[in-house]
C-alpha cells in the first residue's frame, strides 16, 4: 500500500443495525472479505458481544482490532448501552431500536467532527426505531436534525447502473404540488448530479420527471412542467450538466432502463419508488444525500424471518458499502 | 357452427384508426386470420379503398363482405367522407384524425343503438386528433358523451396477466387527492371486477392501491387509506369481492407481477402506468370501461416511423380484440 492509498482512503463507520435482523450477519459477511478493509478504514461501531454474535451468525469470526492498524476494522465503541438480557432476535423491540439509534448516533458524532467520510449502517427496522422513540417521518429527517445541512437534502435510491433522488418524499399526495419549487427541482437535480459524479461517473446523463400525467399535455394537466421543472433543467444545461426533460414519467423510466440516463430526478416518492422497486429491487442502496457525509445503507429490511440461516443476500450491502467508499472519497478529498 | 355458436357470438365493430399510420396493416393482418372472423361477427367501420390500403400494407387481401355472411367481416360504411387527394401518410394531419373519427363516431352510433357488443379500434395519434377539432382530454371522455354512462367510468389498462382501473387519470397530481372518494373508489373496483369476470376469470383477485408513499403510514402521510379506501376494501369484500388493501404503491406491483393479484385498482394515472408500461408494455391494451359496450385499443401509438414495413407487432391488436370478443360475448349474454 502507497502512503499516496493509504491518505486517499476514505474512512468508513459501520454500524450493525438492528440487533434482531439480518444486519450484523450481513455486515460480518462483508468484513470477512480482504478488500473490505483495503479500501477504506472502517471503524466499526460496536462492542465485543456484538461483534462475537455476528460473526456467529455468519460462521465467520470477524478479525477487529481495538488500535489503529492498517487493513483491520477498527473497533470504535457505541455509545449505546447493551441490555442485561441482550436482544430478543427476529421481532421490533425498543432495546433493538434503541441500540441501532445509539451506534448511528455515535457515528454521526464522528461524522460532524470530521473523522469519517462516509457511513454504511445495516437494515434497521421502522417499528424498532419507532418503539424507541424515534419521532421524525424517517432516517434522513433526524440525520439532518443531528448533523445539519446547508442545502438540500434527500433520499438518494440506487440500483445497478441507475440513481434517483427526489424532489419531495414522505408526504402526502396533496402536499406534493407546492413543494415542486424551482430551488427543490434545482437542489435535487444537482445532488443528484454530486451523488452520481462521486460514484464515478465523469460526466452523468440526468433526466428530470414530469410531475403530472403525459408531463402535464401542454399545460392541460397542470403547468408545473411549463412554469418550474422545463426552466430549471435549461438552467442547469445552461451551468454545463447534461440533463433534459421534464419526461412522462410512466415511460422515462424504460428508457432509463436501457442505459439511456445514468439518474432521474422524481417529483414524489412512488414515482421513483414503483420503478426502481421493479427493475432492481435486489440490490437497491438508499443513501441519505445532502449532508456532511454520505450515508448508506441496503434498501430492503431487517428480513426478521431468514435471520441466522445465512441464506441473507450480501448484494445490497456490498453495493451501499461500494457506494460509501467511492462517494466518501470524494469527501475526504475535498476537505 | 352451431346455433347456440351463432347467438352467442359477439358483434364486434371495428375501426383502422388513424390512416397515417400503423393501424390500417395490423387490422387487415387480425382479419387475415381465420379464427378472427370465427369468433366474432366483425362490422368492418370503413370503405373500400381503406380496406384494399390495408391490405397491401400488410400484404395481404381483405376478404370482406357487403351482406351478412357468417365467419366474413361486414363493411359497414363509415360516415367520413375521403378527402378528394386520400390521406398524407406517416404524418399527423386533420383530414386524418377526422377519418379516425367518423369511423369511431360511426361505431359509436352501433353500440347505442344495440348492433354492436364491443368496439375494437387500432391506434389514434393524438396530434391529428386535435387538429381535427377533438376538444376533450382524451377519448374516454368523447365516448362518454357520445354513448353515456350511468356509472364510473375509467380507462382500464391490460397487461397479459394483469388490469388495472383507475380511480383518477387525466388530471394534475393536484386535483388527485379530492377525486379519491368512497364513491370513486368503488366504481373503479367494481369496474376492473366486471372486466376481469368479463375476460373470463370467476372470481379474481384485486388488489386496491393506497394513494399516499407507505400507503399513508398509519396516517401520518395522509388519511385517504384510513377514511376512504379501507372501509371501502371492507364493503366490496362483505359484499364477497376478494378485494384487498391498500397497499403501497411501491411494492404492490412486485406481487402482481408474480400472479398473486389479476388486478390492480390506481389511485392515479402515472402511479398504475409507471409499472404497466416496465411490466408489459408491448402488449397493452386500454379498455374505455363502464360504457354500454366495452372499447378495446392497443396501448400503442400510430407508430408513423414503421408504416407499411411490415414489421408493426401484432400482439397487443390482437390482445385487444380478444378481450373485445370476451367482454363483448357477456354484454350481448347479458341483453
Amino acid at each position: 500500500m502507497t502512503e499516496q492509498e493509504t491518505v486517499s482512503r476514505p474512512r468508513v463507520a459501520v454500524t450493525f443495525g438492528d440487533p434482531a435482523g439480518v444486519g450484523p450477519e450481513l455486515i460480518a459477511k462483508l468484513l470477512a472479505q480482504p478488500q473490505t478493509s483495503q479500501v477504506a478504514d472502517i471503524l466499526l461501531i460496536s462492542d465485543e458481544t456484538e461483534i462475537a454474535d455476528a460473526g456467529a451468525d455468519a460462521g465467520t469470526v470477524i478479525d477487529y482490532v481495538t488500535e489503529p492498524t492498517p487493513g483491520r476494522p477498527l473497533l470504535h465503541r457505541t455509545r449505546g448501552v447493551r441490555p442485561e438480557g441482550g436482544f430478543v432476535r427476529q421481532a421490533a423491540t425498543a432495546e433493538g431500536g434503541r441500540w441501532a439509534l445509539d451506534a448511528l448516533a455515535t457515528a454521526l458524532d464522528l461524522a460532524r467532527s470530521g473523522e469519517v467520510d462516509a457511513i454504511l449502517f445495516a437494515s434497521l427496522n421502522k417499528s424498532s426505531l419507532h418503539l424507541a422513540g424515534m419521532t421524525q417521518n424517517d432516517e434522513l429527517h433526524w440525520f439532518e436534525e443531528v448533523l445539519g445541512a446547508d442545502g438540500f437534502t434527500c433520499e438518494v435510491n440506487v440500483i445497478p447502473g441507475l440513481m434517483t433522488s427526489r424532489v419531495s418524499s414522505h408526504v402526502s399526495i396533496a402536499e406534493v404540488d407546492p413543494l415542486i419549487t424551482t430551488e427543490r427541482v434545482e437542489g435535487a437535480t444537482r445532488l443528484l448530479h454530486r451523488m452520481l459524479a462521486g460514484s464515478g461517473l465523469e460526466n452523468p446523463k440526468i433526466a428530470v420527471c414530469a410531475l403530472n400525467p403525459h408531463a402535464g399535455e401542454s399545460g392541460k394537466f397542470g403547468r408545473h412542467e411549463i412554469d418550474v421543472i422545463a426552466p430549471t433543467v435549461e438552467k442547469l444545461r445552461a451551468d454545463g450538466l447534461e440533463v433534459s426533460g421534464p419526461f412522462p414519467s410512466d415511460t422515462i423510466f424504460l428508457r432509463a432502463r436501457t442505459e439511456e440516463f445514468d439518474g432521474v430526478v422524481t417529483m414524489y416518492h412512488d414515482q421513483g419508488q414503483i420503478a426502481m422497486k421493479l427493475i432492481g429491487f435486489d440490490r437497491g442502496v438508499t443513501i441519505a444525500g445532502g449532508l456532511r457525509v454520505p450515508i448508506c445503507t441496503p434498501a430492503h429490511g431487517s428480513a426478521f424471518d431468514i435471520v441466522g440461516q445465512g441464506i441473507a443476500n450480501l448484494g445490497a450491502t456490498q453495493h451501499a458499502f461500494d457506494l460509501a467508499v467511492s462517494i466518501g472519497s470524494q469527501v475526504r478529498a475535498s476537505r
